[in-house]
């Protein structure tokens, strides 16, 4: 069977980085399915791979082996490390990357990777990535590459808090996508725990939100007028990643306008529900 | 055979949407050949999809599969469809995307999407359009996953109008390309009926064209210049895609400036030609 | 053995031109491989195309055909070439492209294509490239396509250049990447046989800096500080590609800033290495 790679990387589309790096990957494994996941994760910014590699894994087939490189030069504060959860592999540096995954399910190994000083000097940490990632493919037992470690490294500052009182659900903006629309950290599933079917708001500054939509176009609450009226409006759904996402219907950046620009919604600000 | 599935979305390539959708079909078939066309169409614009899929079918083989991510959320306006056409097949939303392609040559079938009801509430409608895209890459019949429809939905905006009295054609602008080039939709077939052979002249505001170039080098008139003399030159062609197009010679947008910048023309813009 | 055919156009990737050139190419042979290494190279700018194909060709295999899509409206300056090189082959508008290349190894064949004539008029320069490409793909000889020439047009201006005393080596900025870092022409070859160990100061206006590093990472010359205290300062390494590259650690054009606009180095501007 055809092995798929996915790459995730703030490498950008500009440069050769990319193709030279696929490049590599058929040169060891000329069959291999290589598949794009994004490669302008803002840079070093390993809150929004978490996200976007969290989103997306899914979509693929158990055995799909993820490479992710944003900030991955290794150094004292940073190891590589390969993972085995959910039946995927994960390849990237042990910088909190996989920490929104593991808190979900218990990884089946993770290895910190020790072969780096097999090769010659020039190897890039990348070219490291590479190999792990042709090793996997072609069947190699993750323990032939690293020495297997308990967890990886946390980052607890991409989860939503529940108010001592548990009357408040507090949350972030953790990613603002291509249509300017705002993905926080508060997920469907934290919110049916909490609000226990109570009424809610959905507070931002300096607006609210009273209901969370099924879907999009559900914002057209009446079939008099056509659903162009409703283009510009502010909403609230749980999008296909679980979280809790603010969006202007229709929005285009350039020309109606987004969630980020309409709301003055930015990376890491605050979103709160309240329950009454 | 391998299938071939092409991609024209406005998801933008910074998000995973995407690399999502290419897992979610190489799950349900690994042999799949996907190749973009565009994921930077501006955001729920469906007469620029409807220009760039116009433009660029006829460079793949029959048979092939357009899947069209553009304005797709299903509601009360807007049904899925897919059609057959020209040997090619085409699934979208019944918004106007492909009455370009239908004003040409008539389809050979066109079906409402009615498996909806099949698949779980989670679903999205993206997820459908990727089971109708399997199903016909598996060979399998449109009448299995809809029903027959006579015609698809007509947008007229995109066609150019002769003057009643026959001395003009007023077209408009309906797409910037990555170098600042203003596309019309004056095709040249248009062109050619209306003329008869007369003299003409392209008005903009606020300046003109009196020539119609048959490639772009053929600016450099003269021998005795070198091409360069040449750069930033407005001009007239018909592109490949058959359309009228006014172009800066070597046009780089942020250097020598576009004819989108130079000459202040925007989208749906007027441009009309006079003959004599 | 399935063929690699790359991609290197300045067409970006808004437009349906990337997707139309690789649905011709697999109408033509449905089983080859097709990489994009860069579509954002900048319009025409030729010397970014020659550094981004000199910097990632090698990470290929040997056999890769490499069809390069800047500045290549064939007229009175310009004529169409393939060349094969260190055994891979490059097709291209003769425009100085190739000059970086064979400055450093000499070329087992370059051909002047000549098979324009065999095709229908509407035939674009594009199509003719592709055309090449498949027939080298399928096995296909150069000087079936084309009539053997000498050498490739030379560009000097991509050489940097040793002062006559010998104590300085003065270089420009030939490429400024993502991450907004800031490559020159000045290789780590060049480098070492000039200072032949001398101590050396790295001169820009109105900077300068004294080491180059080994990799980004040893920018952290301490263990007392975490890296975090280091992002934002500027360095210099020879990058993968071998060049002289100066960077800010950890930079995010947005936030931090980048070597291009922190230090005010433009496409152009000169970088002098002095040797004391």
């Amino acid at each position: 069977m055809m092995s798929i790679i996915t790459l995730t990387t703030d490498y950008g589309l500009k440069d050769h980085f990319v193709g030279s790096l696929k490049g590599k990957i058929i040169s060891e494994l000329p069959d291999a399915r290589i598949i794009d996941i994004s490669h302008d994760i803002d840079p070093f910014n390993t809150a929004e791979a978490s996200y976007v590699i969290g989103a997306s894994y899914l979509s693929f087939p158990k055995g799909t082996i993820h490479l992710i490189g944003v900030d991955i030069e290794r150094n004292k504060e940073n190891q590589h490390i390969a993972m085995q959860w959910n039946d995927h592999f994960f390849i990237c540096a042990d910088n909190g990357i996989l920490s929104m995954l593991t808190q979900k399910i218990v990884p089946q190994k993770i290895v910190e990777i020790n072969i780096h000083d097999r090769f010659p000097a020039e190897f890039s940490d990348l070219d490291i990535f590479i190999q792990v990632a042709c090793h996997i493919a072609k069947g190699g037992l993750l323990n032939v590459i690293g020495k297997e470690i308990p967890t990886v490294k946390e980052v607890t500052e991409l989860q939503a808090v529940v108010a001592a009182d548990g009357n408040s659900l507090k949350g972030y903006v953790i990613y603002i996508d291509h249509f300017g629309n705002i993905v926080t950290n508060i997920s469907k599933q934290q919110f049916l725990e909490v609000a226990k079917g109570r009424p809610y708001e959905i507070v931002m500054k300096p607006k609210s939100i009273k209901t969370i939509l099924p879907n999009y176009s559900a914002i057209a609450t009446s079939d008099k007028y056509p659903i162009k009226t409703y283009e510009g409006e502010k909403l609230a759904i749980f999008n296909e990643a679980g979280f809790l996402e603010i969006a202007i219907f229709r929005s285009n950046p350039s020309k109606v306008g987004s969630a980020n620009s309409l709301l003055g919604l930015n990376y890491r600000d605050v979103i709160t529900i309240k329950f009454s």
